[in-house]
């Protein structure tokens, strides 16, 4: 499927978007008292394994790391440092094609995309310094025409 | 100085946003040929150094890891991740009086707030699991109320 049209008139481009940045954390209580009881901020959601916060038009994510290792289906890479950024895309077919984008352009595949317990459909790729990407299509979020992202339906 | 006033009254809060995040690459060209004309992306800034993107409210930044060393004040330990995210403040004071307020949380000082030659003043620490995040005030771009930033001046 085409994907984005950017400025430069290409009409298979991703979209200039940031959804979400995750961090890696070895232990939830102590990094939920340093950032809801420290610096103040209020989770949109928490569970045991995942804390989201929404941010400016993007979301903020603590995840435990056994967690995340067990979504990337592997140890966690040295290289892929603990931390993901995300790239979410509105329709589920989306996921596919930028991850084939990606890897075209010289990424490397982390983990194919595959179905979320969650419900949504999310594959990884590496950048070429070994940064991860997560391209994600979660039809519980919301997402505005400018890549906004709300955790929460509007 | 008093900070963020939170959903819970609290008044002296970090204000809930994130404003860019900052990969070190080893190198610029390689990166750009991956992001600029792989994926398609248009930078809003490019040098040697650095290269910023205008993203969703936010802005996604690649630099040099030597140049950023450079800014940390110290070779990159390999726990800060050759990643950084930023909060960025609209009044220059903000950025000590978050510091302060991180360091009381349980925050590591990276690096004490300092003048820098690109015209701002900014700092860093490190949360609970070792992930770098930098305090920043920056006269050059623009922040709306709502914590949305902009490369460039509207």
């Amino acid at each position: 499927m085409p994907l984005w049209r950017n400025d430069r008139g290409e009409e298979n481009a991703m979209k200039q978007t940031l959804s979400l940045v995750t961090l890696a954390v070895a232990d939830m209580d102590r990094a939920c008292r340093f950032y809801c009881d420290g610096l103040g901020w209020e989770p949109a959601m928490r569970t045991d394994e995942v804390t989201f916060f929404q941010m400016n038009g993007m979301v903020f994510g603590l995840y435990l790391q056994s967690a995340f290792e067990e979504e990337l289906g592997s140890k966690m890479d040295p290289s892929a440092h603990g931390i993901a950024l995300a790239h979410n895309v509105a329709a589920k077919d989306e996921v596919d094609a930028v991850m084939d984008l990606a890897q075209k352009s010289g990424a490397k595949i982390l983990k194919s995309p595959v179905e979320r317990e969650w419900g949504g459909y999310s594959g990884y790729f590496t950048d070429p310094d070994g940064h991860a990407w997560e391209v994600a299509w979660n039809p519980f979020w919301t997402i505005s025409s400018e890549g906004y992202i709300s955790v929460a339906p509007q």
